[in-house]
């Protein structure tokens, strides 16, 4: 297994079937700098015009519609000193009324310590001057090329990935993505110092960083939408508008996952879901909210040998 | 401060402005117990039909239209060793062409061991032997008597509460509801031994119980949704459908309660609420879904005295 | 048949079960004149306050529960020279950050004539100096009381009718509602002098009118949602949010009545609302919206007797 | 001005920056043959597989980012015997519940007359037998290629246009799109004998037809959303689920075009839509739904010149 520096000298504002800037051997490791969700570097150049420029894609060898793309998130490492975020609710998350009264929405500032692992505002905010929020790196926007020759903004997700701004990819993480053509194409950029769910300014704090991560090609796994893993949790993600449909999505894909590799009926999975299921909101923001069906592993049944 | 043991003898299909069943004093404590969703008592008795019979209302000296009645919810104890779900996942939360293959939503038993405080299907699902899931209790329907003489039906819910079906409303919570007529008028029923979120076969394990809760009065809070806080969070509950208004109706009570109790501006309670919020889903399930927008207490400024 | 002059000295702002203000034969006529939406009569006294105060209710003999309430709407004379509207689009119809931008819901003044039975601004704006409508009298909020001792505000609508604002309810249109209690427990008021489709401003020009109109009870017809008959069309309302339910119940209630009345199986119902189907939106500024789904008359097959 | 006879060799699934296939000038007439929406010709050859094979992209000299092109639709030939639809509902416009008692969704014949311009199922359906159908010829599916160097699938609509399925997209009708790329790279297909609103089976009549046209650039028009004209109306058209977010990206559109071409202020602009606004339901099918916001012409000011 390698190990690759991708420093990319293009980046792209659509996931879709553009040529490779890397390709790799499944399994193999990389190691790139992403720009920030404006196009800023770790030194505060300006790279290239938003939104969420996507480093990649990366070609990873083997991999065929069918597939599913593996990434596990190894190390997300905040390389700036400053982040940013707006001033303001989104308009779409509040009463529509209420939004006559919202404040501007300014870009503010906020300083990363990259030593404490911290963020602050800065400047201080009054109310806010106790707010030393720890350092909980997340990729905001990710995925592969999707189906027929589609090509998607970055500034949204679908069954692809994309700009799906859940909290929980973070390190430790593990995303299967379903590949739709030769190589997958995987992007990969917009990371965050942290964020509330639901991304509710229409930002994280947005920053630069630098990602390892591994991506593995499993054969034949016909994945629908995005799954992940997590210490505890499995988890399916839908992506659509209203939230309703991205639970829809996500639920289906969870129930769909438990009869295919846990071996339940679809009355077992009804049970065990009606009863256990966790959601979290991953944006409520973005033109495709995205919502995560999870449940703890503690409650899956053995895994049907396949 | 009073200690009432509340039995009684008719019971309501929904939240209205009715003859008071018991009055009490604020502060005072109750201790009753409910039937389950649909009207059968802790004999296996068939009281009332349903949707969720409520015991109640009570009336509570004092409160007006614009206080807050607070409820601390002491203590749940499931007082029947049997409780029932449904055998399907609803047709709202799964994909639409997908509800043709569900199954059928039959009604299905579960034991409830009173001493382990556990609860597993009875007969046992295959594939689900080894799941015995902890009672976790809590209160699916409650609420106050909403505005200008209406009166809605215990399936759904509202600005007054209701139907919220909520996994955090159990011992240990508290919830204040926004007062709408003389006395508040408090209803009550509808416990669950566990559930997971969102409530997607339509019901938790639905079974009967004895409640110890106590109500006071808040004087002029002048609260338009109900409100709760846990040991570590304070929540706002947004009910409505679909779920992005739900989300938009707890996220804007819970910003003005930021700016007003916590003597946050606008800008600033968008900050904190933008890097910290957290989302849970009550339900999914009936009329009006139910969201909940919470912040973790460590992250709050002092309160404002007022 | 009588014909009753109905002139009430209540009104409600829900539609419940509240003691009836007038008692009438089924297939009786009604005269009666109602307030506007802020509860102005037609010599600009104010009789009661709003949301929408109604006339009634009337107790039609003879109907229960499982019967249809059929109302025919004779003749709408507007009683008053002047009915208002709000100087702005509501918050809900346009895009979110777009609120931001509008303008702020003044009360605005417009003159009926009405002998020429037209309304214009009073006084004129610029740029709509040109803008003579002619009055097509609607009825914004009627319908019966509903299920279970229920009781829903006049701000709102369900499947007993209430505020749904569908400017299709005008002198000429047969509505049926689904009954619920003894006497149907008949409601109307919140007349509109015209109304762009969905209410979008959150009002139509409203006015005070005098209303005639006969009732009649329809045994066991089981309806679970209003349907009304004009000239060309016969249709089924939905109400509720968002406006994908509304739809949703509006086309099922479609596809029963085809069923049910025309002797349609499910695949032929399918095929003629597939190829001739039309939708109209009634509100979309109430806590409900309102859908209707209609099907041309003469696209009808022959009515299966019954 | 010229007019082309295009006959496509290549067809595509999606619009997007892609060769273009003809290339044409400003104000040039063409006419083409197109595919149905499972990509069979006239001859019922299967040409290319779907969704909806589109015919282009049609590369307009002049036309840049920014612009508009202008689409007049001259004329629409059904050029083939027969058409198709499917025999049941969609899962998604029917109460959740209801979908697992819908019927199959086959695949069924209907007749095509060219000479009485009729359509009939062929072979007949119980009850409708009566059914004879006037050809109300429309395009499913054109625009021109999306921003950003994105790409979508015909299945679905944005603000390039796409798969919009509105009946009033036929001969006579003119619409604007907005361009986001050199020459527009315009593209056509999908082509319906009649269909009822929203597609709510997910067909229309699908058939081949000859179309021809005429396509000009209107320069510096800086659209957003698609816009259209018939004889006596002007309509915004958006595109996005919710059915009330399609509503609200056309009623923002409108409202911005009364005020920029027509001179409103946004009060006079909400006076307008709020009395005379008329909504018509493209498709509630498709990935993203397209709602229709319409004003008469006789209501409009005069236009101010620029």
């Amino acid at each position: 297994m390698t190990t690759h520096r991708f420093a990319p000298t293009t980046w792209y504002n659509v996931l879709g079937t553009v040529p490779p800037a890397l390709t790799i051997a499944s399994g193999d490791t990389v190691i790139t700098e992403t720009l920030d969700a404006n196009g800023f570097d770790k030194d505060g150049v300006h790279r290239m015009s938003g939104p969420n420029p996507m480093n990649g894609p990366i070609f990873v060898e083997g991999a065929e519609p069918g597939d599913a793309l593996k990434l596990e998130i190894i190390r997300m490492t905040p390389n700036r000193a400053t982040g940013w975020t707006r001033a303001s609710l989104a308009g779409n998350v509040v009463d529509p009324e209420v939004v006559r009264e919202l404040p501007a929405r300014d870009k503010v500032n906020w300083a990363i310590d990259r030593q404490a692992l911290t963020v602050t505002l800065d400047p201080p905010v009054k109310g806010l001057e106790h707010l030393v929020l720890p350092v909980e790196p997340m990729i905001g926007c990710f995925g592969v090329a999707p189906a027929l020759g589609q090509a998607f903004s970055t500034a949204t997700s679908a069954e692809n990935g994309g700009n799906m701004d859940y909290r929980g990819f973070g390190p430790g993480a593990t995303v299967w993505f379903p590949v739709a053509t030769e190589g997958a194409l995987f992007f990969i950029g917009d990371c965050h110092a942290t964020q509330g769910d639901g991304e509710i300014v229409g930002t994280g704090i947005e920053t630069s960083y630098e990602v390892e991560f591994r991506l593995t090609v499993e054969k034949g796994r016909k994945l629908v939408w995005p799954r992940g893993e997590s210490e505890d949790f499995i988890y399916s993600v839908g992506n659509a508008r209203p939230l309703d449909q991205a639970l829809q999505h996500a639920t289906t894909d969870m129930m769909n996952w438990l009869m295919s590799d846990y071996g339940l009926s679809n009355v077992a999975a009804s049970h065990l879901l009606g009863q256990v299921v966790r959601y979290e909101v991953g944006n409520v923001y973005d033109p495709a909210y995205t919502m995560v069906c999870k449940v703890e592993k503690k409650w899956l049944p053995a895994r049907v040998s396949k």
